[in-house]
């Protein structure tokens, strides 16, 4: 197996681009990868202050790493959910990458701010503690950014993250997702950050495939509450279409986002502020709020 | 396992819809639910003359079956497409259970109308015999229905093949082809016959155990050319996705058909009338009438 570019020995085979690559020119190809996903779907402008969100992961390390490269000015921020052993861990990596390249890194405790680990609050409110994580971290970080002047959020999502929901919206045909799913949220308010998503046109193999050649030292624990998760079901029935058709996944999603416009966004609500944090929702008081209330009371 | 309408033994777990049923509840089922799918998706008008095309296979069997039982007046249709040992047997199906049903069967042999089989066809024109063989039968289907005063013309898709088309033109995003896929197809033009799918509310799966417990002797092989079908995978991955969460099939299928009206349909072209057989197309001459000559020539 030889380079499709320079004719050495191939370290990979790309079956959905149909090449394979050695070294050096896989770490190009994923570089220019990110490039051209930044070109098509405008993700930054010049001047641009970008925070990096750090769960400790291959894809949080991998684009943080990508866009110092590019020559992006990244600050990472990472947030301490306090699973058991697990977050510990998670933190230290995040950490000790973010000391490596020099970077400037913020750090928030749930169990300093909040009083309470997500276990803890999921527990005592009787909630599956993933989408309460999820909600959490997006009002988190979407507040943390914004008090700090940043003015891009950047993610680790990549194409079998957005596949795997695509999947999902689609499986269900929930129209006001599939009208929002995007490369680039744009900030539709002044204290929503931007975000942004620069992995989207690589596979979860791809970017494994990046960490392991730049020698990047991620977390590789699952989350302990991610077991049986629905994603990760839809990102195993993409595979399969995958390896029967290579170019599937990409051309799914490329093409999706290609047609968005056909769908009607069903968000008919104003985007109000919450009457206790002053952060926008669609309700009265944000769901971050209530649940924190809830919690205390 | 215990029916649960009525408390005897069960014969089947229909996990999509969350239940077991004894053989006669079971049968029951399948009959009311292609009555409901008559009635939500209005496919017959009174008075109807219905054709239904008859492969031989289980569901174009359990379509005449289940038609017949709900008191509509059905005559067969079945092509002979010439396929080595296939065809033959095929044929011997077909016409042992209408005279069985002591059903009015109409005979078309390829050979005889046209003088070649399909894979003669394909070979001579170096063309993939499935695409080839698909639009010869939809155009012999709606020609013979049309000349012999059919108001309506039958198949037995059920909803893995439908749903398997779904995830086809979904995974290439293909706007054009989901605006049309549909239970019933109108008929738009004097002569094309509306084009009615009454089982695709019922899984293969379904089909098949009322073909077994009904006791109806259908035609078991598959055709030799469909091997490595592209539809055979997208079954399977949409297996996968009912396996991981049972209903998704019949979801996914629906909520696509409720929402539909999202896609716009992209056919700019005049249905025009094709300048050798006067049957519509979107071209001068249409694709059968160009296979022949091109065959021929």
């Amino acid at each position: 197996m030889k380079c499709k570019k320079c004719g050495r020995k191939a370290v990979i085979r790309l079956r959905a681009h149909n090449i394979s690559l050695c070294k050096d020119d896989f770490l190009s190809f994923v570089l220019n990868r990110v490039r051209q996903t930044i070109k098509r779907y405008r993700l930054f402008h010049p001047g641009e202050r970008i925070l990096v969100a750090i769960s400790g992961g291959k894809d949080s390390l991998a684009v943080f790493d990508i866009l110092q490269r590019l020559g992006y000015p990244v600050e990472g921020f990472h947030i301490d959910l306090g699973i058991d052993g697990f977050s510990q861990r998670a933190r230290e990596v995040a950490v000790r990458f973010l000391a490596e390249r020099r970077a400037s890194v913020h750090l928030y405790s749930l169990q300093e701010e909040v009083g309470a680990s997500v276990p803890q609050i999921a527990s005592q409110l009787r909630r599956p503690p993933c989408s309460l994580c999820g909600m959490m971290r997006r009002y988190i970080m979407n507040r943390f950014a914004c008090e700090n002047g940043f003015s891009a959020l950047v993610t680790g999502h990549n194409l079998d993250d957005e596949g795997a929901t695509l999947l999902g919206n689609l499986a269900n045909w929930q129209i006001g997702y599939l009208a929002r799913q995007s490369p680039l949220l744009p900030a539709t308010h002044p204290r929503l950050v931007k975000k942004v998503k620069p992995l989207i046109l690589l596979s979860e193999r791809e970017v494994l495939a990046y960490c392991l050649l730049r020698d990047i030292k991620y977390h590789e624990e699952r989350c302990p509450h991610s077991k049986g998760a629905t994603s990760l079901r839809h990102k195993e029935v993409l595979n399969l279409l995958e390896y029967y058709s290579p170019g599937s996944k990409i051309r799914f999603y490329q093409e999706f986002i290609k047609n968005q416009g056909i769908f009607p966004s069903l968000d008919p609500h104003e985007m109000r502020e919450c009457v206790v944090c002053g952060f926008p929702t669609t309700r009265d008081k944000c769901q971050f709020c209530t649940v924190l209330e809830k919690f205390r009371s």
